[in-house]
């Protein structure tokens, strides 16, 4: 099996390749990392500002022996008009070894990676794809779950412009899980489902919550409500995940949500602290499983 | 004697734990710093921003082994709406061993520090303590006198704005120093006095100057005299520290400021660079006290 | 030869200190580098946004084993009205080995050299000096050609705001090389021609290429034209580096630019990924430049 050189989409991963990635990332230990990288730069681009994103590479990186860069939108020649591309082959020529990306343009990753030479993480891009989310969620539903396969996951809010919703979903389809987006119809229109096979579209919560293994909550920003003639109120009454609705799920179903949380928006703070709640070993195989993609661009898996 | 596990302010920590540190923090020594926390990762969580404070948690911890990562306000999830706690807890979960924050709001760091599993190191916030420096002043006075016990230490300034001197004299006030507070009344109420057994307030500094041991500056805001109708003309004919003035503690006083200092307001600048000013000692200081600090949260002193 | 104390500008440095730290920079390999710096720490203040410059420092300190500290501006208690000297001296105690300074006046590094005890590096102060890119663009240079003596260098564009343009004329007027500055007369006033000897100001871009051994196009602010009354198309029509023009030069002329490049601004696009561009060897050369700087500052250099 050929690793992959850049880690861009879910769609540029083969299922090999992505099972690989996974048992990797599930070995790692952050407590007693090996020294893969020692020597290697890695240099994190974020046009859009990120703690938990930002901070899991690096911490990723350092923990396998790594020097990380932090280069930010303010404080670069983006402001001086140079183009990505050429402040891509500036970095490389630097001596990155790989480089991290955060774009607010979708598929910024992808034209970045045809003209450096090293390998280019996307770490989101846009409302396009945020690839090491949807593999850190799959460890975690993995953890829980023998596999996806047949796994009834729900992702509710804001799936329109959510990159953590498309990157699980062609992941999660691709393994064969059933995979249900809902909330309002401005948030998930029908065309949602043709993301991937086995995906469907819902605005019907409680409906969708039957039988659930897994609960995927996505961030949803009031500004967005706002624009959309949809007040917060509704959207609350609507499709806040409440105890009463995790009900209609399994017995075992987990429950998710890739943070930042707004408690009281999305779902309810008893649940974020509940005993179904991963979302804080999300952030745990956050670590490792970017720890697993660094090492695999940049050719240290073994 | 058990170890803090964090350590937030200076009435959270007994006379044998400040001791310890003290101790511990005059044997550090930069050019050759023991490797205490190898492996360690220390995240500086900022939402205030600070050079000095900032620099001397970071020299610190990276010269006793661990890694370091900055996050500040303007860059985090703060801005997306989540809470402190669901930060610091998704900063643990990322692998923190240790958190240092600075925060604007009086008691940020308690609130963390009671529900994340890792210590808090209080760097500062509000308006309330900042316990290293209140460390690294005891290091420097007893660098200079034999002890603490019996001193007159004269802090002036907006000492009502100050975590400064309130750290400092709860501190001082453990150890039986005598501490004067004096400034303008609107920066010195009665009230202040009323903060540890020991310390009066004066608003007379010929007066409170006369046999001091220790001189300790504080920094004032012009915007602060603006806005209570006292100019700075009047702040300094009446409490600046001068080499006059200075003439008036004893001929062995020393000269303290946490800094940034603004030459002229707060003290005339030939004190800065005069043989009794300890300001660049406090800074050096801070290091080796930042460093005791953390081996001793991180149960690593030894 | 005594190494020099620090790097402010080229007429600091002794011709065979110039000629030292490019045979230094030359042997750098920044893929093995040797730990020459370790367990010293370098502290990067920028008091202007920088990702080339800033980053290659920084690569440069780390790959040799050194620790490194970013203070920026807008971070710092600059704004809280610290002098640069205070800022500088603080620093220090915190204990900086060496201080790496961008500033947007000029003199700026100058002033901090003459009160700090550690080794300072002007990364680029006002429109005044820039050495650590004259010294990488030499390197570039003899790379491709023998030797600096007898060169007909080319300099196009603003000149007049130029700590490039300033650098390099003062390096390769020492080593006798014929610099030509070139571009309109509110970019190029006649007195340019006396930074150093052996410099001409030229207003005909095609009369200057003639014979040309390097060819380096600066960064032209489109501000600043509109400022002077100047259009982008006129610049363009008698300044832009094109095809056509570079024919005019040597058939081995080179072709160097400091970056940001705006493509088809100040060059055509094609010319920056043509045959002759050396812009990525500038950076890559930048790096091991640094490495050679902070090596020999630090008294590292063997």
């Amino acid at each position: 099996m050929k690793s992959p050189h850049s880690l861009l989409g879910i769609a540029q991963l083969t299922t090999p390749q992505i099972e690989a990635i996974l048992k990797l990332a599930k070995r790692m230990d952050p407590e007693h990392p090996p020294q893969l990288l020692r020597g290697k730069r890695v240099v994190l681009l974020f046009y859009e500002s990120s703690t938990r994103t930002r901070t899991s590479f690096e911490f990723a990186a350092k923990d396998l022996g790594a020097t990380t860069t932090l280069i930010t939108a303010s404080a670069s020649s983006i402001e001086k008009g140079e183009s990505l591309v050429d402040t891509g082959c500036t970095i490389t020529s630097l001596g990155a070894d790989a480089i991290v990306i955060r774009h607010p343009s979708s598929g910024a990753p992808y034209l970045l990676a045809r003209h450096v030479p090293v390998p280019v993480v996307n770490a989101g891009d846009g409302m396009h794809q945020h690839p090491s989310q949807a593999l850190l969620d799959a460890l975690t539903m993995l953890d829980h779950k023998k596999r996806l396969e047949g796994l009834r996951v729900v992702i509710v809010g804001d799936v329109y412009h959510s990159r953590v919703a498309r990157s699980n979903a062609e992941l999660l389809s691709r393994f064969g899980a059933n995979v249900v987006f809902c909330g309002p119809p401005e948030f998930v229109p029908q065309v949602a489902a043709t993301i991937a096979p086995g995906v469907v579209a819902s605005h019907d919560l409680n409906a969708a919550m039957q039988g659930a293994d897994v609960v995927m909550s996505l961030r949803v920003q009031k500004e967005r409500l706002g624009g959309k003639e949809h007040s917060v109120e509704e959207y609350i009454a609507g499709y806040q995940i409440t105890p009463q609705r995790m009900k209609l799920a399994k017995p075992d179903a987990i429950l998710m949500h890739p943070g930042p949380v707004i408690r009281g928006m999305e779902l309810t703070s008893d649940l974020v602290d509940g005993a179904q709640s991963c979302i804080l070993e999300q952030v745990r195989n956050g670590v490792k499983t970017r720890m697993a993609i660094l090492a695999t661009v940049l050719g240290a898996a073994h």
